[in-house]
């Protein structure tokens, strides 16, 4: 009677919260932190073309091995989701449409726009936080 | 006396909301439900110095036109509303101010940065949801 | 009993209108209103290696003094914050991380990314409404 439910203005607020918290974690290559925003069954396409990685520990490897090509390059990226359109699903699930830029400076260089994109995750109530339960990535521009 | 009303925070949720399957209709060339999302009386002034479309079926007619550009050079266009400041007005209405990035990438190409404005929309509810009454674009870098 | 305190909901959309409103008027040139949005004692590092601005006296000399570079060149800036992470602190005050891009637009030209930041904000409540008590800005790509 006293508890007020989370709206659906709470939820919006923890979905950007969530994505800020998530991809702040990527650009500063913290991958296991990034890593454990997925479930553990999670599925992580994103790279139209190849196959999805699955799994909490084929996600690792897959960010490890997508990170290489940075070895010789050196950047910083960013990756900025905005425009969050959230379609709470009857199971509790949430599905976002949610578009992303990919911003790249290199050392001395001005900031780079790398990648336009739009995100399809399916998100999950785990342990009173949220989690992806998948992440596919579409690309602009793909011939 | 159990309802809660709608709080300054569910508003900004709220817009945030709309703004986002408004602008993701447009750029997915659902010029319709794009449309939809004005009131039947709306003007809608996307270019400075172009006389401002009114009504929904003069906002449909005036963005088919304008689309007719993209015939022969096939773009994915984005539109990113972010730094959104609301101003509730005593009528109900809802003053916004925003910024919006235009986007565009190109089969095969980056995506380039191809406008910077500032939107000035005036939004009413409407059947529970929210409507643009108005709509007024400026763009930066104008002479 | 009848009242709903701040919610990190209200306090997530809060932040965004006050960011918006902050930086809308810094891209207006509206130096003295955006210098207002500093504590009186703030201390507000915008540019690395330089030092960092302290009290609202000594940020409007140096908004001012960092604008004179626009004379010669007319550019609308605009500043863009997105993917906020907020850390509110036990004293109440807030520490937000949030991502900025700069955009300037010359007099007939195209929009420029000309700056990706990561920005350190401390904020705190003052008359019922937010201020910055610091501001540290980070520069990607610095050498």
């Amino acid at each position: 009677m006293t508890s007020i439910t989370t709206t659906r203005s709470d939820l919006y607020s923890e979905v950007q919260q969530f994505y800020a918290r998530q991809m702040q974690a990527l650009d500063s290559r913290k991958l296991e932190a990034y890593a454990d925003t997925f479930t553990e069954d999670a599925e992580f396409g994103h790279t139209p073309g190849r196959v999805p990685a699955r799994t909490r520990a084929g996600i690792i490897r897959d960010l490890y091995a997508a990170h290489e090509r940075f070895a010789d390059d050196p950047q910083q990226r960013r990756h900025l989701f905005t425009m969050m359109d959230l379609d709470p699903q009857e199971d509790g699930s949430i599905r976002s449409t949610v578009y992303a830029l990919v911003i790249a400076t290199r050392p001395g260089g001005n900031p780079e726009l790398v990648r336009s994109c739009v995100v399809h995750d399916v998100l999950v109530r785990e342990d009173g936080g949220l989690r992806n339960r998948s992440r596919m990535v579409e690309h602009d521009g793909l011939d």
